[in-house]
């Protein structure tokens, strides 16, 4: 399928001044890129089930999750029926079940692959979101073994739960306020929070609350809703996060060690239906603003920067992806944010992450039932 | 008053070996002590309400805690009417208040006195345990200040809290379950534990949770209902604990490092009313077994090594106060109870607290609202 250029809005092409930018920007007031460029999407594989990330293996493979619970290989093209074996059953649980899957930076070495997903509570009365890792044995999990657990909540709701590694070798991975707002603000609750560990699971000794009383070792921010996309900037090494706002109040954050970004104290975000205030405001002593944030909420999920040859004119740029259809582009320099377009709104959908593969082209996961789950690349027209 | 010897059953004068005594006993079941001694009792102060602990100063001041808020001062035997100034409001709420009064190891040189006391969680939702400091400036608490908030909850049950020094010079203290028993097996909740803190209430680093996924940094043990006595073992240095049960199930145990004492997986106790089962069991893997159990529950509370000359049969026993009545000695030789007695039920009635004082007599507070509520000395007959 091509399509043509996803124009929202009069292309401005007014660079900002970073004086202008030093208050969070709602998404829609913002300039979009001067320079533009037109893709078409075309559907690498499809039939997948609610699929929720991708790796790109070295020797080709690609490993998908789908929230129903298996593990996916594509193997040259072709979505190979019979899920990776030797996980625990895993099992779809409202906005749970399997989520993320990401390789350890020296995999090519260790063979290793981390995943997220929901575990049912020892009591069965609630869930929590579990991190494990494995050897990829081509078609098996070798040695799985479970490195974190979090707190457990009864709802359904927002586990999270991206995972990336930093430029410091650390796992870095999210979990959403589980439904319970207030979680999100304890800092002895892994709930609405970005999380640290070693690559083993164990506690690094500089995260930011060790040592600290009523705090969890393993906390490395605190007070986000759900979020639901995390990647490392290039070049800098920062860690962005994208957050599900509740009906507006989306955003865009740069992680850094023991922030609070504010969930649900201050927030740019209403209740849903009524549309009410949350929380103290939208601004706090002590709680960091976002870079950026979006009302009405677009769903914003997985995201990557884009350093690839194929789209020039989006390299070094952040793609999130939006459950609300298609991606966001920020135009991004240094730290900073200075252009923001919406792209392939009705060409993707409903799109739960995107990713950049080997090959130097992005990628995207539509996010439908089987078997209108789908792996779509994004080419030049 | 005098009272002549508080027999409760025949003396069996048997010393028991501690092969026999490998597995934990019934409270009913125990031998007494070989050697008894008659004793009577002086009220030194009335007029206090509902007083919980107190502390001897060097200059012969007794610092005394009454759980309705305030600290009163007893000064040549006199009860001051004006309570110290310079705490903050404390309110009486359920079973928490003013609780806990206790010097630091070196108070001579630096005066510093600590407490323990329920305080408003800010949402208004809630209570938790509080532990400050300040330094006694003879009538007026100077420079207070709070070292500790445990995790809040909306009942008004199970605050703990005693606090002891260790030979270590750390702080200990407990925390009950605050009436949410799941809360005492959870390690990212201070509830139902012993804590281990510096003297300024930062976390010693070699606390035994330290750095490990999902536990406070602070937590010592685990598990613990509600733990309303604590006593340093002179000699081995060893930290004794008295601990409600539900309707039976009162334990006496010795807090080691890291330790889950089992509530309310396991217990001897049963429920309120029906007497129904709770938990799993009284045993389990991983679990520590108490010294001593009660069944029924006498509802032990403060405690004391006794190491003075006063009473030469009881030197070297741990003396237990009783809500149910009375005093309960222990007859203990190195870390093993070998024998016990129950005593003073009708003389003493409810029983908050029993601590030895700098003249080697023990003395023991009496629980009831003023003008009931009194400080009493136990002397030989």
């Amino acid at each position: 399928m091509a399509v043509g250029l996803a124009a929202v809005g009069p292309v401005l092409g007014v660079p900002v001044s970073a004086g202008a930018l030093a208050a969070p920007r709602e998404f829609n007031a913002w300039p979009a890129p001067a320079a533009r460029q037109a893709v078409k999407v075309t559907t690498v594989v499809d039939g997948l089930d609610h699929p929720w990330s991708v790796a790109f293996l070295p020797d080709g493979r690609l490993l998908v999750t789908e929230r129903t619970g298996r593990l996916r290989t594509v193997q040259e093209g072709r979505l190979l029926p019979e899920p990776v074996a030797g996980l625990p059953p895993i099992e779809e649980v409202g906005q749970g079940g399997l989520l993320e899957v990401a390789l350890h930076p020296d995999h090519a070495r260790n063979r290793l692959v981390y995943i997220s997903y929901a575990e049912p509570d020892p009591s069965g009365r609630g869930h929590r979101t579990a991190i494990a890792r494995f050897r990829d044995g081509n078609g098996t999990a070798e040695g799985f073994e479970v490195l974190y657990r979090g707190t457990s909540d009864r709802t359904r709701h927002h586990f999270g739960s991206r995972i990336v590694f930093g430029t410091d070798g650390k796992l870095y991975f999210s979990i959403g306020d589980r439904g319970t707002d207030k979680r999100a603000q304890d800092p002895a609750d892994s709930s609405g929070s970005i999380l640290r560990l070693n690559d083993d699971g164990s506690i690094p000794g500089d995260n930011p609350f060790v040592g600290r009383p009523g705090h969890l070792p393993e906390l490395y921010s605190m007070g986000n809703r759900n979020p639901q996309g995390l990647a490392v900037q290039p070049g800098t090494g920062l860690i962005w996060e994208s957050e599900h706002g509740p009906q507006g109040g989306d955003e865009i954050n740069i992680i850094r060690a023991g922030a609070n970004y504010g969930w649900p104290v201050i927030t740019y975000g209403r209740t849903y239906g009524l549309g009410l205030p949350i929380g103290e405001g939208t601004e706090k002593p002590g709680m960091v603003q976002p870079e950026l944030y979006f009302v009405p909420s677009l769903a914003l999920a997985g995201m990557t920067f884009y350093t690839g040859d194929a789209l020039p004119a989006w390299k070094g740029d952040l793609i999130v992806a939006l459950l609300g259809g298609g991606l966001v582009r920020l135009d991004v320099e240094d730290d900073r944010v200075v252009a923001a377009e919406r792209l392939l709104e009705e060409e993707l959908g409903r799109t739960r992450h995107v990713a950049q593969g080997p090959d130097g082209a992005l990628y995207a996961l539509v996010d439908e039932p089987a078997p209108g789950g789908r792996l779509v690349r994004i080419d030049p027209q």
